[in-house]
């Protein structure tokens, strides 16, 4: 139950008959009752055996080993959301997921730099795309629910069938952005004059270290496939800067593709 | 009278005996008045002769142009501000101004993508870092006058004594992130998906173009003295992506650094 998870759980909680958080740390349980995100919290992942859906959203590196333990509580036909931010990596382990549960892969295009659940909002998702990908699906209430799921939070679903489609978009949607800040962010600047072009291109590069690194190392293949492209574009521009001319009609293509 | 100059308008009006705004454009005049930001607008400079300050706010490329228009209408002891946002390419011309008026250099750490009077805002400068660059001061009144209008405004006054500095710190803290920001937004992407990290990253490339390009452009020299280490810091990230450890603790520093 940080950010993203907790965030879930605010937006979902009025919605839901009954809302059940797991977390191993006491602090997160005892801020999800305090802020009413769950009807109970708890450590044990036993209580998932009256569950029709659950939702894990834990570190990159943890997503799989702990959809395999959730699931081995889980009845037959429930159905189990996974939120990483990065698909192709974990698709191999996620087949080790007991069968009968359904698995629908989601990553919700949201968040913020500011972690853990002191920082959730029911709001967080609200306009947002959710990519969904149904990952291994025996009936098609699971589909139903997941579209239940996407409308509950103000989410605009987004069904993709390719993991690999997914963490191509992600890396120039997503990663990519996140090292430039941190590359921009690296460059010696009096901050104290700092405004907001540059607050708001180094925002990310305030996010917890150990997650931004787990998501950029795991889709490093695609991340780094998009790299020469945006370095191509950057001396493109750079070229350009001699001529006001020429360069204004570059900055206008680039305004008016944004703007469709 | 646009974004910066109606900001400006916006939150001296309360602060001042009597503030005429002057703008050749009958929209941005109207929208002033009906906006409340000026005690009367005018499309002629014959009514700075009684004014004790005058602010310029326009293009880069306009800005010597309008200021010495301007200050043959000013009386003698009166201050001209300026607020381009590259100073080294105009000092030569700003030389040419009437030496009866003192001459301050300004630079508000502020701004949005939308332009305007339409968009201008009392709140635009509020906590924001206002550079002041005393080019020609015969009387320290005018100094004075610069302070009293920095806390008009809510902004923090940084003095600063070179022209060469405060474009150095400019290109980094605000021009680079330009270019940056245009660099990533042409790149392919399905742009439905995007989240906040790239709206965030590419909000600035949604400016005026014509702006934007004559900033860039009155600044290449520093602006592409700034390019190399970018690039450098972008690569040696990217080589770190193999290892989330080592990319873990480079993040970490960077962070650090921005929270100093």
């Amino acid at each position: 139950m940080g950010l993203i998870g907790g965030s879930f759980a605010l937006a979902l909680r009025p919605r839901v008959r009954r809302l059940i958080g797991v977390d191993p740390n006491a602090l997160a349980r005892r801020l999800a009752i305090r802020r009413r995100a769950v009807h109970e919290a708890t450590d044990s992942l036993a209580r998932l055996a009256r569950c029709d859906a659950v939702l894990v959203a834990a570190p990159q590196s943890k997503v799989p080993a702990v959809c395999v333990r959730a699931a081995r509580w889980m009845r037959p036909g429930a159905t189990l959301f996974e939120v990483a931010s990065v698909k192709g990596p974990i698709a191999e382990k996620l087949q080790s997921i007991p069968r009968h549960v359904n698995l629908i892969s989601a990553h919700p295009m949201a968040g913020t730099e500011h972690a853990g659940m002191a920082n959730a909002s029911a709001r967080l998702f609200k306009g947002r795309p959710l990519v969904l990908i149904p990952v291994r699906v025996a009936d098609r209430s699971a589909l139903a629910l997941a579209r239940e799921f996407a409308a509950a939070i103000g989410a605009q679903e987004r069904w993709m069938l390719e993991t690999a489609r997914h963490d191509d978009q992600a890396a120039r949607l997503i990663h990519l952005p996140h090292l430039i800040a941190y590359a921009l962010a690296s460059l010696e600047a009096d901050r104290s004059l700092a405004g907001p072009s540059y607050r708001g291109a180094t925002r990310v590069a305030r996010s917890l270290p150990r997650m931004v690194a787990e998501m950029l190392h795991a889709n490093r293949a695609a991340l780094r496939r998009s790299l020469p492209g945006f370095t191509r574009a950057l001396r493109r521009l750079a070229r350009l800067l001699d001529s006001p001319a020429r360069l204004e009609a570059a900055l206008d293509a680039v305004r008016k593709a944004l703007q469709e």
